[in-house]
């Protein structure tokens, strides 16, 4: 099944690759199903998933009885990464206390929220939630009373483990600790095979947490230059890992945040053959990989871990609610050292939290949640963006995100985002400027937008207010407001 | 009011210091009040209140009419500390990963549960505690749902804050992080205030979670000896600070575990006077101060804090619930770090935990509890130390708490209590050897008990059991079990 996808992912690949680079302009009809099938040595079937693929994603058009067009050509609309910018050397982190300011503005229930990435609770299913913590309360009182065993509730990792069944190595219930959310996970996964002073390999931009959690753990960071629609540069990454030194990369290869892509596949095997290779431990970050849009679950790149180099870590807090504090690892070889760490960090994690997480994957219900979450946040982030188009300034770029509910935003003219950001909160509305998902300032011109409430009328009004705001920041020139 | 305190506690001291030495034999008749007043030169009041004291405690008997009489001169049952084991100097902690497994029996709910020090459901409100969480999950679902402001839930901290009104340096709620468990806030503050290779002095023994956190951390230790009944010595940790190059020094002055001492106040000011003499900062685990038996609650070292050199650290899991997993601090002048650190290792902590605890001290609930819990534990304490004198071997010494539900008990004959665990593992009962409570087998022989539940006949039984089998230790002469 796998290899089956690898073909037609490998196909759709190419084909974007060459209507980026103008081989096929929009309007103009593509090979016939039959020659592509030739050409590529591939099944007429897998041409035809391909081309279904490329049209549920808005490039093409299928028209019965004439052929496949191409319909839109906007595939890199993200600049490439500027490999000058990237001398791929370690450097400490060392970002402002501002970016804790930036953080606490979602405290504030009166702000327009498109700072912190999170879906709102219009598309998560609060009621749901709450009523299965009751019946915690009414049916395991004594077990949610007392500290939870170590490695967390059985019935949940028992769940989590059947949901890696499918994959080329799937984790089992004895792999898996719960956390106190993903960002506990990540501590602890950087703890686990890292020291202060090491350096570790990130994707640029990267979640600032990450950066941030490098910082005050006295880790060195490599930024490794990383594609809006493709991930992580593997070639640069073997650069890094070739030249060693590298204690352990931290990659999100689901719907990555601020990015918004998913790996293929084949790159997500790559990635993690290139860990084995070189034996530098993987911290996948998958906070976001439930949110992925489509039918089915996207696997991570720990799906390939034969070596158990990968320490997997995710939460529900993106996909479910941010208040349970439950995230969860799987850290492979490392995993008795983690759990040393995790049990001296908070001991256990929430008992009622895991119990009613064990119950939703029990009953079915988060899986059948997670298929109607992703249509929403799908058609909230194609919402925003067009929203977004419309109100921005010309030249303004932006991704077309595979999962999650960011909209990574570049704007014209050099704007420094940190003065959007500044003039934004006091109209009360929240953003995220993007100089800290990166070093020495390589995104500050970019803005992150949260897409994951519908798009209310003062959320419009918010949109229309910082495209003009951008506007006339642009037309100042360029600058840093202090 | 302070003041008066410390007059009667040190003429309960000094007495108890008299009887220990066998000044006053049991059955002696002690001055009177008249003449007591006039040798220490204070009131009348003051005397009685110190005779009431120590009627309280068990050691006089006041006989109207008669006069007061010495009851029990078991003053320093647990032997001073041996000098000639503490050299004062850094070393490095290597406690095995055997204390993990020590703790993981606490989750096979078939143990008889003597190990892990907790109150049990049995003392704790779990009812009040579901109904309240219930209770959130109905009016403030949306306040539950999302991640929680990174100081903590704002009806949470005013109420903790409330609670230290009458201390000489109250804190404000401005100063609180609420915390997953005192554990992260020991980790944090300990984070907030060295670095790796940085030297920490503890009480000796103390909480072996604590000196596994400095292990993983990559801090030595120094060991200073700490009295059965008064606690850390102050003039031995004097000494340590004078020479130099302690980072901080982590103290937990109330009920403390495993000896279930409770400081004096003049005692905790002098060591906080000591603490900014020196310039050392103070990490504070006050996890059992609400259990300190008695009507009133007993003050923290913090109550001293003007310089805010105290890293306060405390949770509800050992008075209320441990599967809330939360905990708050009170971090000084390294409030700052310390918010930082902690939004970088769980971000925030669980918000049904937090409201519901905002709502539990609101309503009163959370302080009248307390009063019964001290009763009830103080009770389950002095049952089950009968039980021990009645059926472990002569030569066994064990303390006498003054709070929380543990019992520290020295075998006779040199045994390791690491075969007596190993040997109740089997048979299902939990208990905790005490040589992981101390570095160098200082406490080898030692064995800690826990008293949170009614001595019910399986308790009894596996007492009895215990007794027999330590006694059968003794008989075959000092060894080490594999």
């Amino acid at each position: 099944m796998i290899d089956d996808r690898f073909l037609y992912e490998r196909i759709s690949r190419r084909l974007l690759e060459q209507i980026g680079a103008g081989t096929f302009a929009v309007g103009q009809k593509l090979p016939s199903v039959r020659r592509m099938s030739a050409l590529f040595k591939v099944s007429v079937n897998t041409v035809m998933q391909s081309y279904r693929h490329l049209e549920a994603e808005g490039y093409l058009d299928i028209r019965p009885q004439s052929g496949v067009y191409v319909r839109s050509s906007d595939v890199h609309d993200i600049p490439e990464p500027d490999g000058s910018r990237y001398p791929l050397l370690p450097v400490e982190v060392s970002l402002s206390e501002q970016v804790l300011q930036y953080m606490e503005l979602h405290a504030d229930p009166a702000m327009v929220r498109l700072g912190i990435a999170l879906p709102g609770p219009e598309v998560l299913p609060v009621d749901r939630v709450m009523a299965t913590l009751r019946d915690v309360t009414r049916h395991h009182a004594l077990e949610a009373w007392d500290y939870m065993h170590p490695n967390g509730c059985p019935l949940f990792t028992h769940h989590l483990a059947r949901r890696s069944l499918s994959y080329p190595v799937p984790v089992t219930a004895e792999d898996i600790i719960v956390t106190s959310g993903a960002m506990e996970a990540l501590s602890l996964a950087l703890r686990s095979v890292s020291r202060p002073g090491d350096t570790v390999a990130v994707e640029s931009p990267t979640y600032y947490g990450a950066l941030l959690l490098l910082e005050t753990h006295q880790r060195k960071v490599v930024e490794v230059p990383t594609h809006a629609r493709h991930g992580i540069s593997l070639s640069a990454l073997e650069q890094v890992f070739r030249r060693g030194g590298v204690a352990a990369c931290l990659v999100s290869p689901n719907a990555q945040n601020p990015l918004g892509f998913t790996m293929s596949l084949e790159r997500k095997a790559a990635l993690v053959a290139l860990s084995e290779r070189y034996q530098v431990p993987l911290i996948e970050n998958d906070v976001w990989g439930d949110t992925v849009y489509g039918e089915e679950a996207a696997a991570p790149a720990k799906a390939f871990d034969r070596a158990g180099l990968v320490l997997y870590c995710s939460s529900f807090s993106k996909s479910l609610m941010p208040g349970l504090r439950i995230g969860w690892a799987a850290a492979g070889r490392f995993q008795k050292r983690f759990r040393e760490l995790k049990q001296l960090s908070t001991i256990t994690s929430t008992s009622i939290s895991q119990i009613a997480m064990g119950r939703l994957l029990e009953s079915g219900f988060y899986a059948q949640h997670l298929r109607e979450l992703r249509e929403r946040l799908h058609d909230q982030v194609n919402a925003m963006a067009k929203e977004v188009r419309r109100c921005f300034p010309p030249g303004t770029r932006l991704t077309r995100p595979t999962g999650g509910c960011v909209l990574w935003v570049r704007l014209p003219g050099g704007v420094d985002t940190v003065a959007l950001f500044q003039r934004a909160a006091a109209r009360g509305v929240h953003v995220f400027p993007g100089g800290v998902f990166s070093l020495d300032g390589k995104h500050a011109d970019y803005l992150r937008l949260n897409a994951g409430s519908p798009l209310t009328p003062p959320v419009r009004r918010a949109l229309r207010w910082l495209g003009e705001t951008a506007a006339e920041l642009a037309a100042a020139g360029p600058r840093r407001e202090a």
